[in-house]
């Protein structure tokens, strides 16, 4: 039995290797980038107005601030030029700031009309600056800058900055083939009505739902507890799929035949069992040709917990994701946990207003009460050298 | 020109009609859920043997611990009667526990041999308690509670208690259908090389990217700085979508059409203008059949603020999405900002090893400096009536 901090490295240990691809920009929200962006021009690309108004000389302002108004400067016009320099244009918010001004006005502070034919304007507040209202040519950004670099997520905010340097292909990360597998002779499908002494699949659900969530493609499989079948299954399973997540059949029981069959199968078991709960038969290996099974406990919080404890980051270092950093949330009572293993408490996290991030832990009935994961958003990790954990006290935070 | 407090009000006022859809269960994470879901049967439906080892009775324990092994309960099978009720049966996890024992023990803690042609098992450590390694039926919920209640998001643990009761179909919000409409001569296509007075839509991608990554579809448009084309294209756009969501044209500029265009075209408008920075040109309205129009500021940063501040709020209330919890976070540094206007400061807030959520403030040059939100996760909405901010002081946080 090993350390959930060697559970951890043994697995990070057999990230995948990094494949990428290339996507649509429209398709790429939430992939990770994998190519280097850079500013193709400066940012703004030019003065740029930043406010409906009028621009002039701040140097030939007159006093009482009266100007002709010579022209007018639109966005997506190409830059005009100010003819007589004690003049001003009228600009247009997104426009090239005119040649010969320096200074933008805005409408609000400025008077406007006609005399004898000629637009003139006044200005009722006096520019409390040269260069107001201007957005500077590469204030922002210089032609060349590196704007995001590869293991960033393609947030929305990443994904305008690829649209603006013209990026309508994005190279990402590839994601891999999961196939979920689940077994247990108890199990029935969703749509079967069970006897008295059976129960309907979920496991294959949860992991496919959070799969998809992080935008993974996955398959589900059940395969009967018979040495034979589970063969088969795994065998064909193994060589269609990057990734296995397996649940159920690694315990100590009589139809436990996943950890043997898997070995049999050429994946060398990395470790078996680790000092926690729940979730102690975790069972974690590799193939010659690299493909990685998850062979997760079969009991609901057991099978959900290891997956976001172990398979969640293992597939962001996978995708080559920049690390997050570790979150801590305070617990709000005290806990008590006998046993020497790293308790994965259940909770109900959430920041509250003076910006404190308290986790109040809901225990349930074990690792069968699946539903007791309903009110909590995540896990506090409470390790194994001390029994009680004491109010107030923070924890590394695992959420879902 | 209102606050940004009646501005979520109004906004607020005017959420869709809630309207419902069948899913299957593989397509439901993240959907909303709109029918109440109870348990078909008690959770655990019987009581579940939760090691694998052997159940007895307890009562009948002799000194010694020795006991005759009938038979084998596995997972999957009906139940078993123990016939001598000082014997034992050996039984596996997830199985029934079978008939006329109580107690299970573990393998750990059982040796189990062979003498004359029969099963033989000795406690190696006498149990703890009458009733161990067992989950009791109905001790998690019982048949008729409410597992799930409408508004919840599907998230994985819903979608497994949904799998475990039998649902094959959901019923969710329907997600309403968006249009993104840009304005602006300046701007170009994203695959096109840009003249020096213009530069590439942006705003469209990242309304895009933010809404996918809700989960609604959206379609993008970008309409000619013309009264001509931007009623011509409002119009068919709000023939085909629920929600209009523009980007510019609603300043005070020679070529901002979009409000008198959208209020001829019958869509009224409920606020223009609010006390914010950025953000302040924002323009909102609906029409008699619903139609809601958000007409957000070109300026990036606006645009990205007034999605988040106030799009996404009211669309997760269309949904019937049961209220977030405010989140509030740390200011790690002081900040002025002197206009009686609420302030949304761009910052990267992070939870610390003491559970504390705090935010680092980056400045950026204005709301035209898109590239700073890629070094920011949210918003801090610092209120109009302070105009400094100490360090230290938790406010309302807007996660992006």
């Amino acid at each position: 039995m090993i350390s959930t901090d060697d559970a951890s490295r043994i697995v990070m240990e057999q990230r995948l290797p990094l494949k990428t691809v290339d996507i649509s920009l429209e398709e790429a929200t939430s992939h990770i980038l994998q190519e280097p962006l850079l500013a193709d021009r400066d940012f703004p690309p030019f003065d740029r107005v930043t406010m409906d108004g009028i621009a002039y000389a701040f140097a030939n302002l007159q006093e009482g601030g009266t100007l002709v108004v010579e022209d007018l400067q639109l966005a997506g016009e190409p830059q005009k030029t100010l003819q007589d320099t004690s003049h001003c244009l009228e600009v247009m918010t997104g426009a090239m700031l005119p040649n010969n001004t320096d200074t933008v006005s805005r409408y609000e502070d400025v008077e406007i009309w006609e005399e004898d034919g000629q637009k003139r304007a006044r200005l009722l507040v006096m520019p409390e600056k040269q260069g107001q209202n201007i957005h500077t040519q590469g204030l922002d950004q210089r032609v060349g800058d590196l704007l995001l670099e590869p293991g960033v997520v393609l947030n929305p905010a990443a994904i305008a900055v690829a649209a603006s340097i013209g990026k309508t292909q994005l190279q990402v990360s590839r994601l891999p083939g999961f196939g979920i597998i689940s077994t247990g002779d108890e199990l029935v499908e969703v749509g079967q009505l069970p006897q008295p002494y059976q129960i309907r699949r979920s496991n294959g659900y949860a992991l496919q739902a959070a799969l998809s969530g992080m935008g993974f493609p996955a398959v589900q499989y059940h395969f009967e507890d018979t040495r034979d079948a589970i063969r088969k299954g795994l065998q064909k399973a193994l060589s269609q799929h990057d990734v296995l997540i397996l649940s159920g059949g690694v315990s100590k029981g009589k139809k436990d035949y996943v950890p043997e069959t898997l070995e049999e199968l050429g994946v060398q078991k990395l470790f078996h069992q680790v000092k926690q709960r729940p979730g102690k038969p975790f069972w974690f290996g590799v193939n010659e040709e690299g493909k990685v099974v998850f062979a997760l406990p079969g009991n609901p919080v057991s099978t959900f917990m290891c997956f976001h404890r172990y398979v969640k980051p293992w597939l962001d270092a996978s995708m080559g994701k920049k690390d997050d950093r570790p979150v801590y949330a305070v617990l709000t009572e005290d806990v008590s946990f006998e046993p020497a293993l790293t308790y994965f408490l259940q909770v109900e996290a959430h920041t509250d207003a003076k910006g404190v991030f308290r986790a109040h832990p809901y225990l349930g009935h074990g690792s069968g009460d699946f539903a007791n994961l309903l009110r909590c958003n995540g896990f506090l990790e409470l390790p194994p050298e001390k029994n009680t954990f004491r109010k107030g006290d923070a924890y590394p935070f695992i959420p879902f």
